[in-house]
């Protein structure tokens, strides 16, 4: 990965234009390790499944998986293509082992684009060669920029960790974006060594974290996959789970707010907080409601203060709140407490004007505090604009 | 009502402008009848309740209510606005009651607007006096119309009945609009005599399958209010509960597809139809979801037959379907079949001009089988458009 982002050991990438974007842009990706890597799979809780995330899961769930390369097409999400899209998946992965030199079920898929479109195999086996020829230990841009579908900027993210080895990730957006994750993917790399249980654990509270905690659209979608790979090659081992945990967040995190500051027609990053909560749950189910409420994120559009919306939505969200408890602050871009919109349930005579310009911003928070017990919890969320309804309006034309 | 609304026996209605909106469109609406009335209501589940809701559940609550009038403005929700709200609800029924002659606990309290707003006091109290002057038996046009806020047009049914009654209805929407209702006040008034725990519960049926069936936006509102009133003045009595339900539909369905019609920025109506499903929460269920999803919505205004993402909003509606006996139609204006888009999970070669001919039309439905089971719901739904965003982005300035 290019300066300021470090490289894992062991690891190549690439990304190539192989045609199945037709305008041109880079739209294969390929990271694979130069040896077997522990791996780790999250992925969509969807009934509808793409066919690279039902053959991922199928890969996973071997018992002695062990993993050397990710491919990921964009322009096909190759979801609702029934058998035939499990056979070019399966095509695809025989491919890219044939190239690498490595058996097929060594080898994970990741899917973007149009659901239901069939996968166009020709370009794939074009794009496996080229990728091949380019794979290089700072091939990560051109990977994380392979990815993108309405993204407007490749997501790229890693950290050289204390004890010595190296963690780089690349995601992608941008548009069926909810909690539990969305039509997004993810690849974090890691020279560590790392016990695939302990793997598979830390992956699961780092996204818990990061990218089950991005709103979108509120739309999730058949192909989200966060996939991590651990190969050794630092010669460091990690055997404490909280560490990788943190270890993996550093780079989640960055990597999901991204997602979310590149959200289709995006123009403001918000965190919402919810505090005073009877239990963590119930912080984060307000915290969702408020933060997928178009009629909120309309208004944070609109730098509206229109604080009655927000109220509004956590009275819908499930949680048994009391009206006149609540508490709601605007915060600043660093979540400092800068407004008080509403004081147990009342407007305070807060200065509109300020609330405005600070909505303005392209970076802030809210916190509404429910004053019902200690829990917290938060979300991420981007406004929804013009934009969102162009782009999503006319897709696929 | 005027031509060709019927007007119910024994009530006058009038709608004014008091100045509580700035711009000196009729604002505040009354509805009076000359007798008491058996009453029946239904009112918003969202946790924060506006004053208005709180006071009529109260008078409603009381085994001997009987109603002479609602009184309703525009202007302010006069929710999240404290035991000073309250006060001022009070103050409004209790100028009502002077105005008609009857008692404060005679009179019903409706509000829309800007949540956490005081309704201001001043413009009330003339406007009632103008209301009293102003009342007539074909008053209801005025009372629709005053009782708008974001919708482009006043909202009225009705039919006399073969039994010799009357109803009338009048509703408004535009936005908040959600399934459980809406930012949504209706009044439906009949010259029937109804015994009030029957009237209750056909009107909860009535509601069931009209005004919890509509999706503007997803959000659910502080206000959503339905009240029925049923003075007797026809001398008819009704009795059978099934008749009175489908009595009461034919006036609520109109309206509720008139505020999906009138949505927020709407220029599509879409009927969503489920079929196949395991039962009928199953069902309505996968309907909502379909039809609350953003990116379905925002396809729906593009007339991009995108059928992957009405497949993808039945997989995350957390009804376990299986996709690969998902069958979905287009369906046109009269709801009959025109294009299959999706064969047992997979796309059928499709007329892909035609499906998007259909799909500009302003009215038209989908029908997603489950395959699954035998039951069936449905709900109404619009398009999500650029003003939407507009309306919603600069409501309060």
């Amino acid at each position: 990965m290019s300066d300021p982002y470090p490289f894992p050991e062991g690891f190549r990438a690439a990304g190539v234009a192989c045609g199945l974007k037709h305008d041109g842009r880079l739209d294969l990706a390929l990271i694979a390790s130069d040896r077997p890597c522990a791996a780790a799979g999250l992925f969509t809780t969807n009934r509808v499944k793409a066919a690279p995330v039902l053959y991922d899961q199928a890969i996973l769930a071997a018992p002695d998986a062990s993993i050397r390369a990710v491919i990921a097409n964009t322009g096909s999400a190759n979801a609702c293509t029934g058998e035939d899209g499990l056979a070019r998946t399966h095509h695809t992965v025989e491919r890219a082992a044939q190239a690498l030199g490595c058996a097929p079920h060594e080898v994970l898929a990741l899917s973007t684009g149009v659901i239901g479109l069939p996968l166009e195999l020709a370009p794939v086996e074009r794009g496996i060669d080229d990728l091949r020829a380019q794979l290089s230990p700072d091939g990560w841009p051109a990977a994380a920029e392979a990815i993108m579908t309405t993204d407007t900027r490749p997501k790229l993210a890693g950290l050289v960790h204390p004890d010595g080895y190296t963690i780089a990730g690349i995601a992608k957006g941008a548009g069926m974006i909810a909690p539990n994750m969305a039509t997004m993917l993810a690849v974090i790399a890691t020279d560590a060594a790392i016990d695939r249980a302990l793997l598979q654990q830390a992956l699961h509270r780092a996204t818990d974290a990061s990218f089950n905690r991005i709103i979108v659209d509120g739309d999730m979608s058949t192909n989200d996959s966060v996939i991590a790979l651990a190969n050794g090659a630092s010669g460091v081992r990690v055997t404490d789970e909280d560490a990788l945990v943190e270890a993996l967040r550093a780079v989640c995190v960055p990597l999901a707010q991204a997602i979310v500051r590149d959200g289709e027609g995006a123009t403001k990053f918000v965190t919402v907080h919810v505090t005073g909560a009877p239990d963590e749950a119930s912080a984060r189910q307000v915290a969702q409601a408020i933060g997928t409420s178009a009629l909120v994120k309309t208004a944070f559009y609109g730098a509206d203060p229109n604080w009655g919306r927000i109220v509004c939505a956590a009275g819908y969200s499930g949680v048994e709140i009391q009206p006149d408890r609540m508490v709601l602050w605007l915060l600043d871009a660093d979540q400092a407490p800068a407004i008080q919109l509403v004081d147990r349930g009342v407007p305070t005579d807060y200065d509109e004007p300020a609330a405005i310009a600070l909505m303005q911003e392209p970076e802030w928070g809210i916190r509404l505090d429910l004053g019902l017990g200690e829990a917290y919890s938060w979300i991420w969320t981007c406004d929804l604009s013009h934009d969102y309804v162009s782009i999503n309006g006319h897709y696929r034309t």
